[in-house]
């Protein structure tokens, strides 16, 4: 049962609407101060070194470049900086014999804000590669120049960063110099005697876990990097540790949550394809159409979608640069309009969620919303139908979902609630 | 392709390759330190404190009782220990109102080694109980009475510990009154300072994180729990700590592998079922039969298996103890000879699994190797064909080897290999 949306009979509006974005639950009604933001008035970019080799994780593959649920760990990393608006570009450092493999990931998962850079033998030598490559950045794109630009490190193999999170640090650097994100201790941390045997125990409230990400004001840390030695290029760790030596900056540190952890071992590809496939069972994308009908019907259905916590992607059409929403979601619902032509409507989709591959690994689900004044599907149920058994051969779970409209003048917008006829593949 | 079992044509031997067990793939020919060793020569104990509600992982269940493939993750980490044959006896310590839940599944896993024990409202308290709770088996059953008695100390919550880290810190223990595994820090370890800003960074080699399993002479840790204030039976974490404190005992320090890893949140128990799985598909359970000829069959099999790295019980029959091996693996070997009624065979195995359950969650795979000295398959395929289909039905995936010796006489064992005929589901 839905509310009935709030329909006129014209269909003229190409303009629709057609602005994509993604709308969170949490924007509607519910209070979220992390979504409150409109964003920073200073420049902030990313380096994201992506050289290690995965060693731990005892696969071939380095665990930045294995597939989860069909895409490589490091997009989804990616994705979480792409869809913060105030983050201008993200430099990706990786060894120098995965820069093809790694532009071909830019290139199909359509990363715009990517540059790839070519990496140090070291992590220090990698970010220190990516932080130069932003000075280039700096001198063309930043208003205010260098003094004004904060860089925000992180992991590739840590992909489920917030935009909360990246904020926090990100502001707090712009104040600081310096931020990192901490963790309490999971395990009693103890000091040994050389001879391998308990010496003490740390007080656990005392300590933290240093986690990433990590920003900085961009002077701070390219002074840090310009005086460090070899010695810290090569085994250095921390990038806090390095602008606390050489710039006497001491990092603020702010905690964050447990999904910041870090996808070391084979078992945590599990952990992560598990909160992915939570994650995507989460997220929808709408094809409302550019129908100006749709608008209200979509705002109707983007409330429902707010009480079961769900990020809707709302796109007019799977044209040009829209793909790159179809490729973030396994379901999808079309919007369609009581004169519009379901069968060729619903093949434009099709066609467009078969040319990105989606539905080469897992079924898709999509669902028609078909608002009609007519009796026209009910008239002929075994026509959808037939529709939905092709589907299902291309691996796409067809539903459909009528609104029957044939009782309400359109004229008179009322807040009955309308018959929802489900029709679903057998 | 595989090596001629040598047969002959007695059936009689009613004693058979009776002896159930499990032979790692490891036993033979590898050499593996921690096989060679037969134990050790005094009593050991575990207890294993299970009183975690488990509010970190979101779920409602507490995560030591949450099912991976239809068990709960306690009974892995009883199997853990039970399967060790120098550990006499578990100790497991519950919440109160989950005493009920726990022998229950002692009862359905057929955990003969454990014994439950009622928790306090702490994990110290909990430890404790458990620890006073040996002190009663210690005079029954310890030769040598409570000065030569070791326990082992673990988390309900981390499934995944071998024998050979349980003897090294058992030995360790025994020698220098307390042990525990340690893991290298995976964060940098930071001290902060009280307006939250970093202080400085530990050097990480200097320090580890503290695991289980802790083992410690039993008197060693009944003195610490005896001397210890309320605030430590609150407050404290670390037996290790306690026993440094009390009893001025400094614990012999082992590193243990990445799997000790504690399941804290619920991407952890994803985690956990894929490397169960992992585990799972390396074990197998051979059904030998009473018949003579089984044990050369199996002998010459279990080489097969080894090559492999597959862990293998093997069982006369499905008949009373032996149920319980029925019960950790997704894979059966049924040895089948040619004078045997292949239909009653296979039967009784497949009422056995139903029993079980184990049938209800997956499909549990049971692959037929008939020896047959004529070719009695081979004139009849399509009778194991309609029995793999019904089996189908029973969630159980029946495949068949055909190892037909016809042409080989029985008198003469030979090396030559046989024509396997493989008759498979369809």
């Amino acid at each position: 049962m839905m509310e009935a949306p709030r329909v006129d009979s014209s269909c003229e509006d190409q303009a629709g609407p057609a602005h994509p974005g993604t709308f969170l639950a949490s924007q509607y009604g519910k209070s979220d101060h992390a979504q409150a933001r409109v964003g920073v008035d200073f420049p902030v970019f990313v380096v994201l070194p992506a050289g290690g080799s995965g060693e731990r994780t005892g696969l071939q593959t380095p665990k930045q470049f294995c597939l989860l649920l069909g895409r490589p760990l490091i997009s989804y990393t990616i994705e979480a900086f792409e869809r913060v608006s105030w983050i201008r570009s993200i430099v990706v450092v990786v060894a120098k014999e995965n820069t093809d493999l790694m532009a071909a990931i830019v290139g199909r998962f359509r990363h715009a804000k990517v540059r790839v850079v070519a990496g140090g033998s070291t992590r220090h030598r990698s970010i220190w590669n990516g932080v130069m490559a932003l000075s280039e950045v700096g001198e063309e794109e930043a208003e205010g120049g260098e003094d004004n630009k904060v860089v925000i490190i992180h992991d590739a193999v840590r992909p489920f960063v917030d935009e909360d999170l990246l904020y926090r640090v990100t502001v707090a650097a712009r104040e600081h110099g310096a931020s990192g994100a901490i963790r309490p201790l999971v395990s009693t941390v103890i000091a040994t005697t050389s001879e391998g045997f308990l010496d003490h125990s740390l007080e656990r409230a005392k300590y933290r876990a240093s986690e990433m990400p990590q920003a900085f004001m961009y002077n701070v840390i390219q002074r840090a990097y310009k005086k460090c030695t070899e010695a810290d290029f090569d085994f250095g760790t921390e990038c806090l540790h390095l602008v606390l030596r050489y710039c006497g900056t001491n990092a603020k540190l702010i905690e964050g949550p447990p999904t910041l952890w870090k996808i070391t071992y084979k078992r945590d590809l599990a952990a992560a394809e598990s909160v992915i496939k939570d994650t995507v069972s989460r997220r929808a994308c709408m094809i409302t159409g550019r129908c100006s009908h749709a608008r209200m019907l979509a705002d109707s259905l983007h409330k429902a979608f707010c009480k079961r916590e769900t990020e809707l992607d709302m796109i007019p059409d799977v044209k040009g640069d829209n793909v790159k929403y179809l490729l973030k979601a396994w379901t999808f619902i079309q919007l369609s309009m009581n004169d519009s032509d379901l069968d060729e409507e619903v093949e434009t989709t099709f066609a467009a969620l078969e040319a990105t591959n989606q539905t080469l690994l897992h079924p898709v689900v999509v669902v028609v919303v078909h608002l009609s004044t007519m009796d026209r599907w009910a008239a002929e149920p075994t026509a959808f139908a037939k529709l939905a058994s092709g589907a299902k051969l291309r691996n796409i779970l067809l539903y459909g979902v009528n609104l029957q409209q044939s009782k309400i003048p359109f004229s008179r917008p009322t807040g009955e609630c309308l018959v929802a006829t489900a029709q679903t593949t057998t």
